[in-house]
């Protein structure tokens, strides 16, 4: 049995701007050194559990961020994806508040928008293209997108957040119906958002279930049905 | 850095007296000689070009099986799931209509009904349960089931196959409408199902674009909307 390289990468994803970015970090060995590429590594067999624990060390290790929801994309493998030889990478996916990503402070952390990535090395383009697909897809259906708001945000925020992820405008009224449903959310007493020309509207948080489990409605969260 | 040993598993599904069967083989060596587990086996890193090359060989040499249809399912890691050491296994799903399976005439393939498993070796039972979660929850919104029908089929068929996957009985008038807006099937030309006590019905085949593509509906195909 010839030996095959066994390594996890993670698509971290966050809102900045309105716009969907991916956090990447400039490679420090061959091959592609000094090119800009998802926060990757080796499996370590004598300290991962599985290769979920792999992908959250190497997070925390690259970027300095523990996210809370983190999810196995799919696994990419072949002779050609990396030039050492045959790899298998086992991708991860993770959506964070561009706050959690600001507090890690990581210097070598670079935050580009989805639209504008080029150049990736190795099939990260694939990898980050699969990451794309699986979260606009699934957060027509579920509970995702509220893993890129804050700890506290209002529902007019968190619409547009789901706003910008599947890019169309979706009817407020079912919209509500439909979070109200998932039953994900809790009000935080007390607190309004200040400051806008509206009038000062109820901040939520997730419920703690949440942050790591996703809640699935019947039917999507942009049709009016 | 440790040797890591890199598998693949391939759930096979079929129907058979209009239950999901998977597909089993007895192991001829250690670990579990003799007991029944899913057909896998090692990763050949200079003969396979990817994990699905890598499943598709393994079903072929343990099965005699080319599955039209095959995804990854997911992929299972960790120091416990196989005595030898850390491994890896992508999982990959297939489902195919039982008269391949006959065809075939392997001797060693038991075919068990998958409510009824037991002692499965690995963590063989999690990766069945795994498959058959994606095959009901894909099933409700692709054509996902039409991979277990027999070259051709009638409606009512077909309709019978996504009842026994999905456990409930659909409306007839709106399973219709969305296979026909799927625009997955075409009818074989003089063809008719005979020796029922109903009418004749037309016969259909899947469009050769659908034998390794799937098509997805916007709403389930058991919801009457």
């Amino acid at each position: 049995m010839s030996e095959i390289i066994c390594t996890v990468d993670v698509v971290l994803l966050t809102l900045l701007d309105n716009r969907l970015h991916v956090a990447l970090l400039k490679r420090d060995h061959a091959p592609f050194a000094g090119v800009l590429a998802l926060p990757g590594g080796y499996i370590h067999a004598e300290q991962d559990a599985d290769t979920r624990d792999a992908a959250m060390r190497t997070l925390r290790e690259k970027t300095g961020i523990a996210s809370p929801y983190l999810e196995q994309l799919a696994t990419f493998a072949g002779p050609g994806r990396d030039p050492r030889g045959w790899s298998i990478s086992v991708a991860y996916y993770a959506l964070v508040p561009s706050a959690l990503i600001d507090r890690a402070a990581h210097p070598e952390v670079a935050l580009i928008a989805v639209d504008e990535l080029k150049g990736l090395p190795f099939d990260h383009r694939q990898i980050v293209d699969a990451a794309l697909q699986r979260v606009r897809n699934k957060s027509s259906y579920s509970s995702l997108p509220v893993h890129l708001c804050g700890d506290t945000f209002t529902l007019p925020q968190l619409q547009g957040i789901y706003e910008t992820i599947l890019g169309e405008a979706i009817n407020k009224v079912s919209f509500r119906r439909k979070i109200d449903e998932l039953d994900i959310l809790e009000a935080v007493a007390g607190q309004m958002e200040t400051g806008k020309a509206h009038r000062p509207a109820q901040l939520y948080r997730l419920k703690k279930h949440f942050r790591q489990h996703l809640a699935l409605t019947d039917r999507g969260l942009n049709s009016t049905a």
